[in-house]
């Protein structure tokens, strides 16, 4: 590697950037030049990993949270021989089926540990690895013992979520969590000055970290940089000063060099005052053969991590791959049996966030990897169970995180604990505030990322607090999304389904809606079946042929069985269907979907929520019982009334509609 | 108001707070009660208002962004006199119908500037009215000129949306935007030190800011920093250290007194404590006499600018008020009308991201109100009209606003400029950013306050960039969210349909989703009416009795048209219904509704996003074209083919279903 100049390495990942972009005709050639003096220094003299495996537990986590510059990180897999990264696929980035998607996604490409690109995700995910190494670490010792390195841009440090994530990494001391700030001065619309003055080294400082400026082109003062970043006892960020589009001729320095190809010409013209003399996408033997030289250096480092784990107890050594396999214990399956026949026994009229609680103390019996936390509501969310130690700054024993007032700071981490491997993190506010974590959200459904969210208060039901605080559209809004699972259970054996079926989903999230106030149980006999895994059910079945079918889920399905029983009595032969999981249902083949359902002709459904959604089961002929619009602040029972949301009301409609026909 | 003693004064804060929360049997005293000697001081000394009008468009505005101490605002509001909260409102605090809702609502109580509770929204929204004040003082003059000042806790602080709305009004240097912090260490988990270490007042100074300590409980010192703050040429942040509670025997200073009743004997104590030796919202004469004084000190200054008011030319005079009552020009219509006129002449293969631009340069030749940004993405957004001078740092001639990578911040900063009054504004970004801005954009919806959300590169057919950058359960999620109202428009004349709707739209938000792509334009016939203004309208008629109809929205009408034709051709009556607005066409009266869907057996959506919400008009058993989960990284036109959006698979669908029946 000493034969090969630092400057030429870095060259490498340059010319290739700017040739799969101009390949493209699409793409983000400036991060990848202006940063490749930094990424040079990082992964040739830092970097602690082995390219034979992208998947050893104890490498360092190289996250490119400024996504768009996903050139820089595929060149440097291409380079230091990822197996799967090949030439090919950076000739075909951002093409139909390529493994060089336009950002980078760690489901679907090998070596890369987030999906980036909305900006902040990865500074954000970046906390839970650094994170979840530490905890991880103080379980079993010194196979655990990596940095998680973060690129991060302007754009990063300009989202709110950047705040949450210093704040929360500032306050637990990571230590080894480090951020190399590509600080260009360029953003889309032009100078970063058009809409920015943030003193960022003095913003770090403020949050608690160590931070300082460098030249993002000078490789021993960035070397230098890193090592007092390493030494430091707190995270570490490093504005490195660079030219984004370094060496292109006219637009360096400029937005022109951000986000689209950069013409023949200036192409032509950064290759040659580079000093690159090769044709797209060459690399002389010499660059290569150095740069692979790089990606085999974490070989000895992993060898003897080997030995250290090999000398691990069985148990231990088990225990840890199941963990980090994201493989559930088996004695879980068990646990919620037993919780379910007990809640049938001995029934409690309890809320289901109370629910929940019930089900985590079950949980955490059996299952040692479950990190549970809150955005600063433990006491309305119940997500704190009776043995839970609390993460501490410096102290990573506990298992239970206090996240602050950050929500999408909370998910983030969330995620980025789950891919580091070794937790299922679970952590909790109110579902109305799922808005203000839903882009991180968002990652745990595209990236597939096991995370569990405990989302309380999720109707008028919470009450008095009012419209800002109540949800309406936030069931639809999330059962929109893809692989997003969102379960709203009725009672407290519901509740223990959905919370097992949120352990099984491991490729993907899941979120629990759960009510503040407290719900009738409906389940009166134990089934050793989840009844909630098809996402709805025959809960109370008809006498004879069923003149009306009424759907509900969670908090209304109390209401759904006092309006069965009233329509009974009148002869109206009447069914209720508990549809925990409406999407879920409605993911069943079409004819479990249709059984469920059913063929009442009259079809209602009550939900303490807005419509949108619901036609595909009742039809738009159907009756639904619900909001309208946004709540009000007033006692809950009396916002029931309110809005009409009652048993009465599900009776008048039905019986009107029976009579009518 | 000399006579009576500032204590005394703050007490009665602290008095009807209390006897407001234990009436409720739920709520926050710890705010009210911790911050009242800062709210004292703020309202007797420095604020600026006239308690018989409080519409004064120039009165200083004070927002409780920690939402939750709301009965500290409505105590201020009745000592002061606001006419509408009289002592029985206080009494009926957190009940139905009543003007003191747990967290203050403008939209429901006089006297309250902006909806606050959702924690962080309250500073955001602050900014803009502190640039609505700067920018409407720059063409008005001396008839505007006053502070903004806002109340703000931990939460605040903690939420990210606090670093975009900081680093925004630091950049700008907004000098007459003063903070007050309620510094009192407490949130609901326990102290703020379980999960905070900020440094405030250095973040905020590296947010460009003046910021200093100050202890909360001494009045002259907080009035001392408050007159350091106007004196200031940047926005400040004056952290008050409080004790929350204050005055609580037991509670105070605790996590305890923060939500929820202090009990009746805590009560007394504090009463006893706080020497206030009244009972339940009893306030002696001296005391409500010397607030009510209080309430008229602005009456002079408001009679002095009614001076300066009147002596305005008429025209201006005419329209400062037409702006500030949210009218809209009477010019707007026929400018829309003449443009649409010119788009069917001269048709345009353009995005409708383009032909939103074209609307624009249209609208701010007959709107001078609009103010129009992008959270750094004004290339892309098409948002930049050809005369627009930007907002600048101390310079606030400009109209066009760069908000830099900060949705939510932009949203909320939105919020407050419309609220503020004299303006109207929209704001882009991509649209499956709109994730990062829910919680602002809830707040528009909710809060009823009439902004334009620009949302371009509206699905997969953005490309390249891939899945993290491809909205697909993005409109679900906003059409759910109600007084929200999407539009997806198909072509030029449509955008410009859209635009007019939205700009008409005066009690709530509208959000434009539009595309990256070029699309044919499908509206080749001029009409004066507003054909979007159903949400739906029959586009293309069948020839004879409908057998399919074919629903869809923007650049996918483009591709219901193209299948219609190949439908007709091979004999199959098929009618296209265009629907820019899914949500509006299901607001129609039922009859409307069924006009505009028709009775054709076959009915077939086409959207390029998720089929959730669509059920309502093609019923369970219809045909969905569209997205069944997240994106992927590609050239448009083969992602369109990968997920078999095309007119192909239209008339395939609608073959096999005519030729089954």
């Amino acid at each position: 590697m000493a034969q090969v100049d630092h400057s030429k390495m870095a060259n490498a990942i340059r010319a290739l950037a700017m040739d799969g972009v101009e390949k493209a005709k699409s793409g983000h050639p400036g991060l990848p030049m202006g940063a490749a003096d930094v990424a040079t220094v990082l992964f040739t003299q830092f970097l602690k990993f082995d390219a034979a495996d992208p998947k050893w537990p104890d490498r360092d986590r190289f996250i490119l949270s400024a996504g768009h510059g996903s050139m820089l990180l595929y060149a440097l897999l291409y380079l230091t021989g990822n197996k799967e990264m090949t030439l090919d696929q950076l000739k075909n980035f951002r093409q139909l089926h390529s493994k060089t998607p336009g950002h980078p996604e760690n489901f679907h490409t090998s070596g890369v540990e987030t999906t980036t690109g909305p900006l902040g995700q990865g500074i954000a995910t970046s906390v839970g690895f650094a994170l979840a190494e530490r905890m991880l670490a103080a379980e079993y010792g010194d196979v655990v013992d990596h940095y998680t390195y973060v690129l991060c841009s302007d754009g990063d440090l300009m989202e709110g979520v950047s705040h949450e994530a210093m704040a929360l990494a500032g306050h637990l001391k990571l230590s080894k969590l480090i951020f190399l700030y590509d600080d260009n001065g360029i953003s889309i619309d032009g100078p970063l000055t058009l809409a920015d003055s943030v003193d960022q080294v003095a913003r770090f400082k403020a949050h608690g970290w160590n931070s300082e400026h460098v030249d993002g082109h000078d490789q021993s003062a960035i070397a230098a940089s890193i090592k007092r970043a390493q030494a430091s006892d707190r995270p570490s960020m490093i504005a490195c000063k660079t030219t984004i589009g370094f060496g292109a001729p006219k637009k360096a320095g400029t937005s022109k060099a951000h986000g689209e190809p950069l013409g023949a010409e200036e192409l032509a013209g950064a290759k040659k005052a580079l000093g690159w003399d090769y044709g797209p996408f060459e690399v002389p033997d010499d660059v290569l053969t150095a740069w692979r030289n790089v990606g085999k250096q974490g070989a000895s480092a992993h060898a003897d991590w080997t030995k250290r784990f090999e000398a691990l107890p069985d148990d231990k050594r088990a225990e840890f791959t199941r963990r980090n396999d994201h493989v559930r214990p088996a004695a879980m399956e068990d646990a919620i049996r037993q919780l379910k026949k007990k809640l049938v026994d001995e029934p409690q009229t309890v809320a289901t966030r109370k629910a929940s609680e019930l089900a985590l103390e079950a949980l955490v019996q059996v299952v040692p990897e479950m990190v549970i936390g809150s955005a600063d509501l433990t006491p309305s969310n119940n997500t704190r169970t009776k043995s839970a130690i609390e993460v501490k700054p410096g102290d990573f024993k506990g298992r239970y995180i206090h996240y602050g007032i950050r929500e999408m700071g909370m998910a983030a981490a969330m995620n980025g604990i789950a891919l580091h491997g070794g937790f299922i993190p679970a952590g909790a506010t109110f579902m109305c505030f799922t808005d203000y974590a839903r882009p991180a959200m968002r990652i745990s459904a595209l990236a597939q990322i096991p995370v569990i969210y405990i989302m309380t208060h999720d109707s008028i039901g919470l009450g008095e607090d009012g419209p800002t605080h109540q949800p309406v559209e936030h069931l639809a809004a999330m059962r929109a999304m893809p692989n997003m699972r969102v379960f709203r259970p009725a009672d407290t054996v519901e509740t223990a389904e959905c919370w097992q079926l949120a352990m099984e989903k491991t490729n993907g999230p899941t979120m629990l809606a759960l009510s503040r106030q407290n719900l009738t149980p409906v389940r009166t006999t134990h089934h050793d079946d989840n009844l909630c895994a098809a996402g709805g059910y025959e809960l109370i079945a008809a006498k004879g042929k069923a003149a009306v079918s009424i759907f509900a889920s969670g908090s209304e399905v109390e209401i759904a069985v006092a309006a069965q029983k009233q329509l009974a009595d009148k002869g109206i032969a009447t069914r209720v269907v508990s549809v925990p999981s409406l999407e879920l249902l409605l993911e069943q083949p079409e004819e479990r979907q249709k059984a469920i359902i059913g063929d009442a002709p009259i079809k209602i459904a009550v939900e303490a929520a807005v419509r949108f959604g619901w036609d595909a089961v009742i039809g738009h002929d159907g009756t639904f019982i619900g909001m309208k619009g946004f709540g009000s602040s007033a006692p809950a029972k009396e916002l029931y009334k309110l809005f009409g949301i009652t048993a009465e009301a599900v009776v008048e409609a039905a019986t009107s509609k029976h009579n009518a026909a």
